[in-house]
């Protein structure tokens, strides 16, 4: 196999094999580079939930696939969708990819025609992260330096990231002199995955603490924090991996702007604002280990929650496939998003 | 041995044993339970350097028993003095400590004397976070949440602990209903120590993700955010362990309240103000690994501050032993700590 110069942001995490689909397991990276066979919609259900794949285009992409095979299989639809829907619940990415597949099959597509509506998904979804790629990285000043927290990149997307797109394409540009990546606690996704796609793209980055972003501002080595998002409500307040909410008081007192990347498809005009979005909670027990050593005292609890929401008032930019809302509010969400 | 009731707060991780030091080994909880006998002050110096011991005013108490080792072997005090004053840069109470020995010296105190101060520095300690307990717990109104950072309990201390002092003093007053802590990436003090403290005094408390802590402060559980320090200047601005900032901002910004719990050894009045204390920086492999498991790509790159500064305007209460001094600044912090 060769390797192009843009080997590395090429990366697939989500591999459809023509019967069954291919993972990369994100949770033995970067230790480890192994991929599951997901071999029905059982399969995609549970490697959503148990994180093997994560990131919120990422699943929705997954879960199409499991539709696919659910056809293949000439299995029931409803409760593959059901169980699908309900394997994750505050990513929107996952219901929207469900709704979209499900009109193709109410207005009666096939397995072959459900194939190619799944690899649309997949395939729009990278051409709308190189879109918006180019899209936040023109609003950066060259020189910039940004901060990103969880991962947003090949890994969490069909290909190139939503704000990790705009890392790489500002990096590319010349407009971002300096990265750094919060290690995201528990699951350290910024330690473990961004890191891992970033030190691949040849990218200078540096890794930080989750609690030392403040400090950092303060410094004044960064001038933007780019952050996916897991749904965004009709007023424009983003729920995105814990911690997101943090970094965006923090920015706000620095003047540090605050920018969010997603997909079209991870906005929810059905939801009026971040009140709303339910916030999954997860096993307590993902703090009380590290890298699978007991690092809390027997008898100890955890409040464990692995989203939170981020205000609009406290975010400068969302930039989606369709074009860019600074200082959002719902009149300029419905303006763009409205039907 | 028989245990009171006061059996749990009543651990001591410093311990003089007449002619050498016995320290709990930090690094090692809550999984082990080890000790560590330092002969001399390059030990001692050693074992501060190395986080076996670590928390403000029990490094400065493990330094002046360093001073009383290198009296009774008849070593050289300077070469002594400024290896100790050298193990760790931001916490104040090092230099305090070893400058009241130095006084002692220079007054011509034998080892039998000096003997004594170091013993007086340490009983006074625990004197002082027993009224500091009363004092803070003082402030907060009953059925109050809290949340703390790092460990500052009866590991950093001679016994008993500073904000974590003031958390046993209010929760046995029936005030403090809820206690949460922060992780405190990277060496995961609150987890592994403030967490093993808590469970062996009965406390009911829960972990949470450092980055989880706003959305924790939004959800109205907690009213006090409460913090040790490790040097507060004359202006009242307080360096303490990285992430401390992080948490004033996110208190300040939904209306928590913000103490600092301190002995008088940790002002500064010779700092004007947080901008001129010297900030340690640590190894970046301390982000690379957790639990001694590499979860980083090879090649990766990490800052690595372990302090921060909150300054004094987001700080509602500095307590020390000496007293209270609410929204703190910088003729208040002279009335009560000016020559």
């Amino acid at each position: 196999m060769t390797h192009s110069s843009e080997a590395h942001d090429s990366i697939r995490a989500v591999q459809w094999q023509g019967n069954h689909l291919r993972l990369l397991d994100q949770r033995r990276l970067p230790g480890e580079e192994s991929w599951i066979d997901c071999r029905d919609a059982a399969q995609v259900t549970q490697a959503i939930r148990d994180l093997a794949v994560r990131g919120a285009p990422a699943i929705g992409i997954a879960a199409a696939w499991g539709v696919v095979m659910a056809a293949q299989q000439a299995a029931a639809f409803e409760p593959a969708l059901a169980m699908l829907r309900a394997a994750r619940p505050t990513a929107v990415n996952l219901m929207w990819a469900l709704d979209r597949m499900n009109r193709r099959i109410a207005a009666g597509a096939d397995a072959a025609a459900l194939e190619r509506e799944a690899q649309a998904i997949q395939d729009e979804d990278l051409a709308a992260n190189r879109h918006m790629g180019e899209l936040g990285a023109s609003l950066i000043a060259p020189g910039s330096g940004v901060l990103t927290h969880c991962n947003t990149g090949s890994l969490a997307t069909a290909g190139y990231g939503t704000a990790l797109g705009v890392i790489r394409a500002g990096v590319a540009a010349g407009r971002i002199a300096r990265v750094y990546a919060g290690e995201t606690r528990p699951w350290q996704q910024g330690a473990r995955l961004t890191m891992w796609e970033l030190v691949r793209d040849g990218i200078p980055a540096q890794l930080i603490a989750d609690s030392a972003a403040a400090h950092l501002m303060k410094s004044g080595a960064v001038q933007w924090v780019i952050v996916g998002a897991d749904r965004i409500a009709a007023n424009g307040d983003t729920a995105n991996k814990i911690g997101t909410y943090q970094l965006a008081i923090a920015a706000k007192y620095h003047g540090v702007k605050f920018m969010v990347v997603a997909p079209s498809s991870t906005i929810d005009m059905a939801t009026g604002d971040g009140e709303a979005i339910e916030i999954e909670f997860r096993d307590p027990a993902e703090l009380l280990a590290t890298a699978g050593v007991r690092t809390v005292v027997e008898g100890a609890k955890a409040w464990n929650p692995v989203f939170d929401v981020a205000p609009a008032e406290l975010i400068d930019a969302i930039v989606t496939e369709r074009g860019v809302i600074e200082r959002p509010n719902s009149i300029a969400m419905q303006a763009m998003f409205g039907c």
